[in-house]
């Protein structure tokens, strides 16, 4: 999983991110299932109130996992707008269902064949724990960094075990893109320094991280760094810019000249690239990245007996890399598939990477640093859990340290290479619309051993093609549309892998595909809480288990699970959500909120993130994969072979009726501020909009009710999402063509476009500015009323639409 | 039809416009045709070399029409890649042919049936001349220019027509759009005056056409003006500017200071607006436009016993109107349909229209202005067809002349205005896709009678609804697909209906058009030749007529008749070729171009182009518009009956190569001049491309020698074209989104943006800009591959790609 910000995104994946039914289309699919026990919402920080009461609201607890054939009876029902009425007739071509009893030859029952329920659970039963514990630990014997020997070894065994003749897949081969990627110098480490005034070295930060285990030791463990940080030599006094946000700087910049300073950040709150994005305007040289304690360890100082390896805690010397950059996909080729000979832009004109040298440590130095820094204390919101008192720095250190007047130094050696990279492709052809995809993936690149990010996603993807796959080679089983499996490469610098696959295949892609689900980290932590665990037999479903710790009561169906938006660009999904417009899904298991302060599994992204680490303290056992890889195949199969797609657009229609009461109550009220005519503007076009967009979706249902056109229904659910693309609606958000799911930094679950515009206009009383919100409107109607008029078993026509009002 | 052009277009709709098949996918469709008698191609005027031998290449004759029952036994055969061969067997929905004698229900049938013949031939020898004629009287019978009360009349009659209880379509309604036009301001008309230094008046140009018939004094015809054109106060010394492209500014201002002069300028060569455009830069204050005789009336003073009302050629006073803009579409609403409460950009933003006053005047005013000019005579190839030798100006008149200092002096009234302006709609619903669309249209909309442009193609389309409604209302016969019919309103003013319309149901149009067919002016002249009419019973085809007088080799079809390629903006095929990408042709019945000098017929955009001209001159007995009924009706009905879509996948690769060759050609051969490297770029990824689409289209012709996923193939065929869109591959370039079929200023016929930028490159010799070439070459040959890979009958996979070349 990769973590990628923009500045109109400020998003965070958190530990929380779960399963996230791009806009809640599937809710139906899986309000139903009874094998899920805790699943938890993506979540998104707004803005610069990050960890806000959203935040909270959506901390749930996780519940003990199910295993045993005992859940098996506990069957998914793939409802479609009430389309379980159907009685499997049979299905003519997508042209009709024919009355029991007429006299069609048997090759049809093949065409009007529904979801195999005995077929499901089979499924079910063969998936086994040990079988991905045993994918794990073979998927984390080394390091495996994007296109480096390590990530070439999981080429092969992906390539082997989708080859395999008794349980490989119908094809697999490999896809490679040129791209261009940032790394450390091995022969010349980064180095970040406390120099006195004659240059005498006080302290050096850790080069790597302390290791606990022999593979932790590896030379192939690449040191910590911040990918796409300028190589650079800098020096400066220190200052403490907290989350490193636009308000930080500000903030700081009052007391102190930040000219020719290095600032020293905690991770959350701002895009990694962020927070040096931010500082350079106010003339700070370097920027220093650490994981605060109190995001992460229970807000602990947490010594050595507190965490790894005597808990899943982070240890003093932990680090979390990643990419420092805002958009996805190869950086020299937007657009463009980053073959060989592609076109790609200069280096010099690639945006969203910083400015300046950066470099991420660990918390051990950062308590150096910070608790010795001079000047004004600063602000109780930027405390973290040192047990010191953080001050903004004076700038640099308090004459009481022993590093008064020292500069902290900053010597980066990073640089940039365009490197051949791998996805590795499976393909299971269907028997009856192979030209239908449905698409399953997650990366397979590292930082280091990858244990949980990502190989607990590829464990459960490879388990799932293992039982598909036998099925297939037995001849029991071919799914009635084609499966696409994809390990992409190189998704920690940026979804690199994914997003060059939708750019170089969009036409097939956005014309055939009927679902795309990402499996990335499967499960981020055991649980956390005191509950003894049921005896099995006796669980409660996994189903209820959401339901509880995580609910929204629906006008349509009461109360159920809450899923969250894919509003932003967190793993592999976002090429296809935003760029290509496929209904998407995210799915992991977590941890309890509740218990702890974690951001995150506190190994992400750094050298502990292993085999032992993840059979330890994430998931012993190994049945939180097992019920992951149990809910998405199970998913999986449901699309791949429904007759009518189990795609809610119902639920569709009820998301929309969020977000307009979203932005009508704070847009209505607020109007007062601006013009009066906004009042207007925002509410009539947008409900005429959304009204119509119900209307539609409560036509669509009853035809779906009694199907004749099967192929027909089907491709108005699959080409929804599509209905709401929009390539020019933001011009300055790489990638985000969705009016609906694009990211926002408004902080307002509404339509993005519109909040990001109304905040701007609000804040600058710009007629300009107030236009944009019209355009905004203009944009977004006529999206919704265009995907309107898709459910239609008619013809486009603006009468239609006014039936309905 | 409207005449659009823009810096980057430079494109001319001709006289010659006739049958364009868009990217030739058709051409198997009608190759076999046997009754189209004469049908030329449209084409395209290159860059600033306009009326170059490419236009000579493309002059036929026309040879006489048919009529009578005999035509009707020359059928039309679709055939697509071979599938000719099959058989019509038992379809069974998207899925299987069955083998004869399988036990499927008799309703399965209907599934199943392919084109009817006999149908066919049922249409064809009901299309009725006289009907025609007195379509073209009722529409033509008062001035209709979009948003007047004429155009309500018209929206009534096209209302009543397809409304009428026997021979209506199943639905017909209004569809209106607030749209921004200009106009002349009655009470205060444009004025073209010379005045003395004295400002005595000593010539006024004639405020509107003479009148030869009482419709031609009806106070409705709208005076001459330039639409779009700024209203104004301007005078000068006169200069004649020739066609207003940037070369005749430049070589003019070599010999004359332009800064404050007025610029005569003749249509051709450049766009209406460009004539202005061009002129600003220079200090230029206005400019005249006017038509030369030597491109309209064979090269003669014609006077008035030469021109209409005894022939067709244009009489001294008349004056083409026109639409002063570049972009296709609303102006103020760039792709968001003008809906009353849309977003509007500021009038001020607008690009494209004149930025000083300009006003179109006939030529007997623009001889008394251009023979009197002083100064040095202008270039040979500058002269035209008075009798006198054109002078650049002193600026302004010749000391000898009675106009010796007078200024040039234009009053410019122009308003604009946001009026409603209705398309009207007509629908017959599919009885087996009944949610795959054929879009047949044609404006409604006039300059002034319009019985030509466009009501030849109105009378035609009415012709065509009224035997397939009446076949509809009679339950004979319900097409396999859905069929809509547009009447646009607005497009003289720039294609605004069909745009705005393509932009309102953007998401529907696109997943579900088959194909577009334009029929705007049906016929553009009577024989201009001598031979004589043959006797019925003895004709040639129209297939064999178009073959002998416009044709090329083909390398898998032989000798065939030329088809066009859609390139430009002259007709309401662009939206939906160009925004949406839906496979579109464009088809007229033309003149002979070896006959005369006529740019297009005489009497475009005039206050002669009435009922009485039409009748009278350019097709006595209407057999011409009978003929493009039939055509036009027949290759609808394939559309929208066979089984399998009649789109030639071959032809559209044939078109590819052709490209690819032209490319090779020229720029192999070029690029000896800057970097060689670009060798290597140019042919290498384009070639394989190119060789990948080609071997995809091999494959999924022999799928289609065998269908049994005969919806799975039509969506392939439906959506090729969309695969070729790219939003973003042309920036300056409104609208324009297909990389193939995209306009361009370079003035080869080969891949648009590769052309342009080439050109581009070698022009100004820069690095960056032979970036922009390689730029191109990526997007095309991702856009390439990417359509072949929605040809396989598989998934997409670089895999399959490499096992053809």
């Amino acid at each position: 999983m990769s973590k990628l910000y923009n500045d109109h995104v400020l998003w965070e994946e958190t530990a929380g991110a779960a399963l996230s039914l791009h806009s809640g289309i599937n809710n139906a699919v899986l309000h139903k299932t009874g094998f899920i026990k805790s699943l938890q919402v993506k979540k998104k920080i707004f803005g610069e109130d990050s960890l806000s009461g959203f935040r909270s609201k959506e901390t749930f607890s996780q519940e003990d996992l199910i295993s045993g054939r005992s859940m098996i009876k506990q069957v998914i029902i793939g409802v479609v707008c009430g389309a379980a009425v159907l009685t499997v007739g049979i299905l003519i071509g997508h042209f009709g269902i024919a009355k029991s009893g007429t006299s069609a030859p048997s090759w049809l029952k093949d065409v009007a064949k529904d979801v195999d329920e005995s077929l499901i659970e089979k499924f079910m039963s063969e998936v086994d724990n040990i079988q991905i514990q045993e994918n794990l630990r073979s998927l984390t014997k080394v390091p495996h960094m994007a296109t480096t020997a390590g990530d070439e070894e999981t080429v092969q065994i992906m390539l082997k075990r989708w080859q395999d003749p008794e349980t490989g897949l119908d094809k697999a081969w490999r896809e490679e893109y040129w791209v261009y990627l940032s790394f450390p110098d091995k022969n010349n480490p980064n180095t970040v320094t406390v120099g006195d005034p004659t240059n005498t070295v006080l302290h050096t930060i850790r080069e790597k991280e302390k290791p606990y285990t022999p593979d932790q030791s590896d030379p192939e463990v690449v040191q910590p760094y911040a990918a796409y940080s300028p190589a650079g030599h800098v020096k400066g006094k220190l200052v403490y810019a907290n989350q490193g946000k636009p308000s930080d700087y500000s903030e700081l910049n009052k007391t102190v000249d930040l000219r020719g300073t290095i600032a020293i950040t905690k991770y959350g709150g701002a895009g990694r690239s962020a927070k040096a994005i931010n500082a350079a305007p106010y003339g700070v040289v370097g920027v220093l990245v650490y994981t605060d304690p109190l995001d992460m360890n229970d807000g602990l100082m947490s010594d050595a007996n507190e965490t790894y390896p005597h808990s899943w805690y982070m240890p003093p010397s932990g680090v979390e890399r990643g990419s420092y950059n805002i958009d996805f996909g190869d950086l020299l080729t937007p657009h463009l598939a980053a073959k060989e000979e592609t076109y790609r832009i200069n280096a010099t004109d690639i945006t969203g990477i910083p400015p300046i040298p950066t470099q991420p440590i660990g918390f051990e130095d950062a308590y150096r640093l910070i608790c010795e820094l001079g000047g004004e204390p600063a602000p109780d919101a930027w405390q973290g859990g040192f047990n010191c008192t953080y001050n903004f720095g004076g700038p640099g250190f308090k004459p009481t340290s022993s590093f008064t007047n020292s500069d902290v130094k900053l010597d980066i050696y990073n640089y940039e290479e365009v490197k051949p990279s791998s996805n590795v492709m499976g393909f299971i052809r269907g028997s009856v619309e192979p030209d239908r995809y449905v698409i399953y993936g997650n990366h397979r690149d590292s930082w280091v051993h990858g244990a949980i990010d990502p190989s607990s996603g590829t464990s459960v993807m490879l388990e799932i093609t293992r039982v598909l796959g036998k099925m297939v080679k037995q001849g029991t089983w071919r799914p009635r549309r084609s499966i696409i499996f994809g390990s992409w490469g190189a998704e920690e610098f940026g979804l690199i892998g994914s997003a060059e696959y939708t750019e170089q295949y969009f036409a097939a892609l956005s014309e055939r595909s009927v679902a795309y689900i990402n499996v990335d980290i499967a499960v981020f932590g055991k649980k956390l809480h005191t509950a003894p665990v049921k005896a099995p037999g006796h669980e409660k479903s996994v189903y209820d288990n959401w339901l509880q710790y995580t609910n929204k009561t629906s006008p349509t169906h009461g109360l159920i699970p809450r899923m969250g938006y894919l509003t932003g660009a967190g793993s592999d999904y976002a090429p296809f959500s935003h760029y290509l417009g496929i209904t998407s899904m995210d799915m992991s298991y977590t941890y309890d909120k509740t218990k702890t302060n974690a951001r995150i599994y506190p190994a992400y992204h750094t050298a502990y993130d292993t085999f032992d680490y993840a059979s330890k303290y994430i998931d012993p056992g190994f049945v939180g994969h097992q019920a992951v890889a149990r809910t998405a195949g199970n998913v999986l199969i449901r699309l791949a072979d429904s007759l009518i797609l189990p795609l809610n657009c119902a639920d569709y229609a009820e998301s929309l009726e969020e977000y307009l009461s979203t932005a009508l109550n704070l847009y209505e009220i607020q109007s007062s501020l601006g013009d009066s005519n906004h009042l207007y503007l925002v509410s009539e076009p947008l409900k005429h909009a959304v009204t119509s967009f119900r209307a539609a979706v409560s036509n669509l249902e009853k035809v779906i009710q009694s199907p004749d056109l099967v192929r027909w229904i089907n491709d108005q659910l699959m080409l929804l999402d599509r209905a709401f693309l929009d390539p020019l609606a933001f011009p300055d958000k790489y990638g985000f063509r969705h009016v609906i799911w694009a990211s926002s930094s408004a902080g307002k679950q509404t339509f993005p476009g519109l909040a990001d515009a109304y905040a701007n206009a609000e804040s600058s009383g710009q007629a300009s500015d107030w236009d944009k919100v019209h355009y905004h409107l203009s944009v977004l109607s006529q999206a919704i009323l265009g995907a309107a008029s898709t459910l239609t078993d008619d013809m486009p026509i603006k009468e239609w639409l006014k039936n309905f009002h």
